[in-house]
């Protein structure tokens, strides 16, 4: 795997488990974000000269510049984004550059830089979330009375329709970007100025600071600034119950698109065909969605027992907070694409669901409930006699509706005409009025409300 | 493991697989309470005459009374508490009890007790937590001036002070404690009414049972509203969070414990001896509240791994939700009264804490601090002149303190006496008056704000 | 959830905390056979007299006939089951019982007892994963030509055999037990002597006591023998492999019942109905197979952080190795037999499999296949007038056998009528004659294989 | 993150998530050491011609001379590593190349692939502890008389010696190297052959190709073949084991290093050190090392994540096996490494180490096992009196060793000079020759009895 590298000797190990650059580089904009406010209040409180300050400010934005395009190169030897910026800031502006440091630390600048980074993924993957409730809800509004059958246990139970079901993702979208709001709410606390851990007895003013990158307010303790990363986790564990709610949608993708269910047909774009079997569409898309959840959830896992038992404040370990959190964040991003994809392509097969819709006496519940509303019989004795009625149906293998009036009254003699009217799997989501419940014209009212809401954003 | 019993067929497997009255029974007066809200809202809507649910109200308040005096046998044919409770009230009042589950289904009904099982343990650990930031808070109140070393890498970085150590934990409890009331604001809507999975044609009114279980609305999809066990899982992700901060502190009693520190001693309420060595102090408390996160961790992971991959709407896994979530969170609750209880028992040695704050050259910041603002030299250059004169008075085995001015000129000639000042401990802690940083009066500002905060609950 | 009882001292928090007696109970049996081989070890050294050791047996058998029978009172004062037995033993006994600790510790104890018991729980799953096989190698010799289609992305893809199908589960339990054996030969190491952690200077015969409670030899380091638990987590290690295994097969079986498969109808035993649609048959016990790997993947990664980053030796974390082992074997052995169960009972349709297994054109690799092996066409070109001819039959919304040979040879003129031999899904799963393929005859084979191997034990 | 990429359409979401080539191109080598033995069985039975497998197998050569030499290209069009390959051959020699495919299939491929990287990377990872466990028992056996403190609970408990502390972390390591072959061997299985899933129609011979690439023998069903990623799971079960105990080695390498304990100074290679606080040296390699663990872990979980629940045979979500595996089994080989190096280059303070032994009154139990001994009391008796002892010590706070005779005999009269010979720490340490024990004796015969079997190989 190292190829033998390793027998080259100690200095080769140690950069290899040391260096952090390859992948803290994915902070440069922060870094530099944060250099310049750092900057900018070292000249407000005089601790630093405005000369002094306007070339580091001049020279960070020439490294700034040189990222972007893409001329800068990022060294090994210097270890770490922050290094490797100021070392470059140096060759730029010369002794200037060694003034930036003043009152901080790496402790606190890669602590504000991480918090800069999360926070600015938190807004991106919540725009994300915003456009695949959009995509959920217009679908919903599109097929609110569109009849599907509802499962319990993946048995069908009752009729419900397709924009209900779709619409029950939106609510879990909803929960997860209030999760995120809150997390970016909690993480909004600025802790440059904890230095190494202790604070510093230069004259510093870290409201400036704070409010200058975004932050509410600056850290209240400067030992737990340096040593925090409840942020990192409070965002995966958000991470992972959305990449659930993903993963649970994608199967039912991939439980959809068999042909034993037929419910609804993937493009092109989200399937991958075989040159073989021109039919099969393969819904390698939601397969990897919902194979996706576990590397978030372990990135969790991962990160979690990585802090336990630490003893404050810093410790290198910490520095592991990183590669994981990037990859599960660009995970979960790349999984709501790809789920607002299928979405927006997916074409529903109206018949097919209906007609399953209907199997399974999904609608016993309807003539059980009939009993208890017209004859006021007790619950459970209503159960006991649409158990009957469905026993008689099952033996002739027809569907409730088709049993005579003549049969039902053997069951249960009070039985009238009026109880076909329930019967159907139109009239039974048309029923079922209930706030939060299935009939077509709450789910429109649900939709419509969603689409407002998103509308304004 | 099970003695041959399998052996006996089938049904003891089934029985034993998925009879779950040996945990869920806990929920019993979350379900008592759901069906008093229930029953009072079919009458109130006319579904259920007023006798009818004075009699199952009367009955459920017995059969109350008898769960609460332990006169009542759960029965494990009866499957799940739902069922135990239903039939003895069928026992009590009977054919009234039948009307109970009108427009209702279990499934709706364990949402609703689950929901309102967690905002309870949630209240209740919240005051935990309060309690446990309250013994910190006091005890950095008193020990607010007092010097110890701040470690970074387990190596002494600077001297901070015992009090300001605490309130970091102060700090992340704070955090806990916002998690838990987020969690709990999020769960707090109210399932019941979403009935089976699909809503109800009865004329419920969803807003009246919400309101009287103390719930701030209904949940607005049916089948999200029986699918759904978000909050089982964000509860969780803030029960590993805290018990991670537990765990580090943990860490950090079991490391001053050892005659190595020796910076606190523990009492003997939390320690267990032996008769051997009367001297020797286990920290066994310490070391179970660290190794207990690990079970915390696992319970979140497997209700992840339990979720992942379901299709709407309620699977029979997600009974799994119960006995992971019930173990966690007694697991916090037990390691946050433990903390609690050390932290008010133990007994820091200031004198050993003062000591080894001056070992490791830990004023050398406050040295080329001195350097930068004095002098007004490079940050980096003042490392520079630090460094050598560290290097000199370790050659000589003494504190930089102990070096003789005319040895500090040698290095660089600007400076006086003046830097002496800033040499020992107690003028390092004292200097760094930054907002958050470890200055006593900063200290004892912060703690005092929390105790006020505390007291206000 | 302590009902305030917290309030009252950090003495009952701590006896909470600490007393492990309520879940190490269960290791009795363990603690008195590995005391009754230490004495007799203490006797046959010379440490202890005969007629010491004597009356100790005499005294633990007693001991072991009381908690045989149920009049054993276990006491949380005295913590935990090794000091239950050895105060009741005293009481027994008197003075002689305060010998028999002679040269060992509890330490060396508890990980005694510990390896103990995880050896006796492997030999008991491994005897249910067997009977598992065995079921599974029943019903696929039964089955071995049945045809069902063979599933890629849950997408038809090629006809299969039912006894093919299941065999593959036969192959991973396989694997599960030879896990299990290797565990078993991992762990056969007596750490019994090791005492506290340095060994002892009494003479004593660690290979007798070895030898004695059935070990290959003693562990050969004492400071490794009681920080060890490496044979905890092989053991959790395997039984997640082996939980992953039944929860992929329990996902099949959800799958299979639902009326859009029907593949297979689950036994009343283990489905639970509705009383009031009495056709339902919610697969519960599958449900709750699938689910409850989540559990045992938990214990294993809670195991795993709990003892990550501790010390050498023993610490009282590992105290937390106990209860998430007990409970993740014994989900483990109770799936096992419910899965057993499930398979013995469950009837297949093979006419609705059947039916399935044609569908999709999955014989086009057959045909792809012929035009390479008698024509000599490149594979890839194969495909290529493989996939056009299912393109028209897909058009024509037929099978691939329904095409005339002239629309054959529209595409490729050289097929012939002997192409039409490879179209039927019975001769496609005949043709797979390769080792390991699923050939009717193949099949057979290797599930008689099975069949004579666990006959032979 | 992603830059407003996915506004560009479905296209390039799908490529982003379905394409493997990033990651599996890692599996070059072994695709094309699997198409040569695949080809050359091709030949052998007749199913392709002699010319055109030599034609094939030259032009597979030459990619492979191209990939390694760096002139390759991997296209993100062409998905995967074997795409990629298949694509280039066919450039290279035409025709031939898409016969190439006959009698295998993408499936059994990436699965044969996959086995042989698992196979070649458990190789080097073996040798890899091999290299640690010589580190460790050369450091052992120059240490094997080194007297330092045996800790249970982190409190010195009985003195050991520093090589008997070595050599529990070459037990650990030996069963790491047993846990590895077991997996070597149960993987050593070859799915090729199995084709899409259910075996072929082609003449194959695939105990030639198995033998070809070094497997024991062909894996006996063809569905299992392309569903298994057992294998996976299994190693990385293993390495989380071996993480936990590099952790564990890391986190005493942390301790050891603090001026609190001063046991052992690590090298400038695998310190950090800091410009200003010279005297300054942060284990960073072994916080690292200690903080790695956690991936390890959650790659593992996120797998067994991935796969519960899957139904057979292949999935997409199957291609994230590849990720995580190829990420933890590098850390554990970078952890193994940094670990290895370490320990050559630590040099521990015998001095500071015997004095700490020394502390805690750690011969207590010698003192009782003296009593038990000579004067034949029962252990829990001498247990008290040597209770006392230490208290009347203790009270004076001088060592066991500095109590007269007489003050002894105040206590057992039966007490005699003797009794001072054991209270040493040599003394101590050279008394516990049980098997096992820590006897330098003993430590040095199992130190060179690794060195001896290392040396074997």
């Amino acid at each position: 795997m190292w190829g033998g590298r390793f027998a080259t000797g100690p200095g080769v190990i140690m950069e290899e488990i040391n260096a952090s650059i390859d992948f803290d580089k994915k902070l440069w904009r922060q870094d530099i974000r944060g250099s310049l406010a750092h900057a900018a209040m070292l000249a407000e409180t005089g601790i630093l000269t405005k000369e002094d300050v306007a070339t580091i400010t001049a020279g960070l934005k020439k490294v700034e510049g040189e990222i972007e395009s893409g001329a800068f190169t990022f060294s090994r030897a210097l270890e770490d984004v922050h290094m490797n910026i100021e070392s470059n800031l140096k060759d730029k502006i010369g002794l200037a550059a060694g003034r930036l440091h003043t009152a901080r630390s790496r402790n606190d600048q890669v602590a504000t830089d991480m918090r800069l980074w999360v926070r600015d993924t938190l807004d991106e993957i919540d725009g994300q979330m915003a456009d695949l409730q959009l995509a959920l809800a217009e679908k919903a509004d599109t097929y609110a009375g569109a009849v599907m059958p509802g499962f319990t246990h993946l048995q069908s139970a009752q009729p419900v329709t397709f924009g209900h079901h779709l619409l029950a993702y939106v609510e879990m979208l909803g929960r997860d970007r209030s999760r995120i709001r809150d997390a970016r709410a909690r993480l909004n606390e600025c802790p440059l100025g904890a230095a190494a851990l202790a604070g510093t007895s230069f004259p510093i003013d870290r409201h400036m600071t704070a409010k200058a990158l975004g932050f509410d307010r600056p850290t209240a303790n400067s030992l737990d600034s340096v040593s925090d990363r409840d942020f990192v986790l409070e965002t995966l564990s958000a991470a992972s119950i959305c990449a659930m709610h993903l993963s649970r949608f994608a199967e039912e993708i991939v439980l959809w698109s068999t042909p034993q269910f037929g419910f609804v047909r993937l493009s092109d774009a989200f399937s991958t065909g075989s040159s073989i079997m021109p039919q099969k569409r393969n819904p390698d898309a939601a397969e990897l969605v919902r194979g996706k959840a576990g590397r978030v959830f372990g990135a969790l896992q991962g990160l979690l027992t990585m802090m336990k038992g630490l003893p404050l404040t810093y410790s290198k370990d910490m520095q592991e907070d990183k590669e994981g959190t990037f990859d599960a964040l660009q995970t979960l991003s790349l999984c709501l694409a790809a789920t607002a994809g299928m979405v927006r392509d997916m074409q529903p097969d109206l018949k097919v669901m209906k007609k399953a819709a209907g199997l399974g006496y999904a609608t016993a519940t309807d003539l059980a409930d009939w009993l208890v509303r017209v004859l006021k019989m007790p619950f459970r004795d209503a159960h006991h006699v649409t158990g009957r009625l469905v026993g008689i149906a099952s033996e002739k293998k027809v569907g409730l509706e088709k049993l005579s009036l003549a049969e039902m009254q053997g069951v249960e003699p009070a039985i009238t005409e009026a109880v076909f009217a329930v019967l159907g799997v139109d009239q039974s989501v048309k029923s079922r009025v209930s706030y939060g419940g299935t009939a077509p014209a709450n789910v429109r009212k649900q939709a419509r409300r969603w689409l407002k809401q998103l509308a304004k954003g």
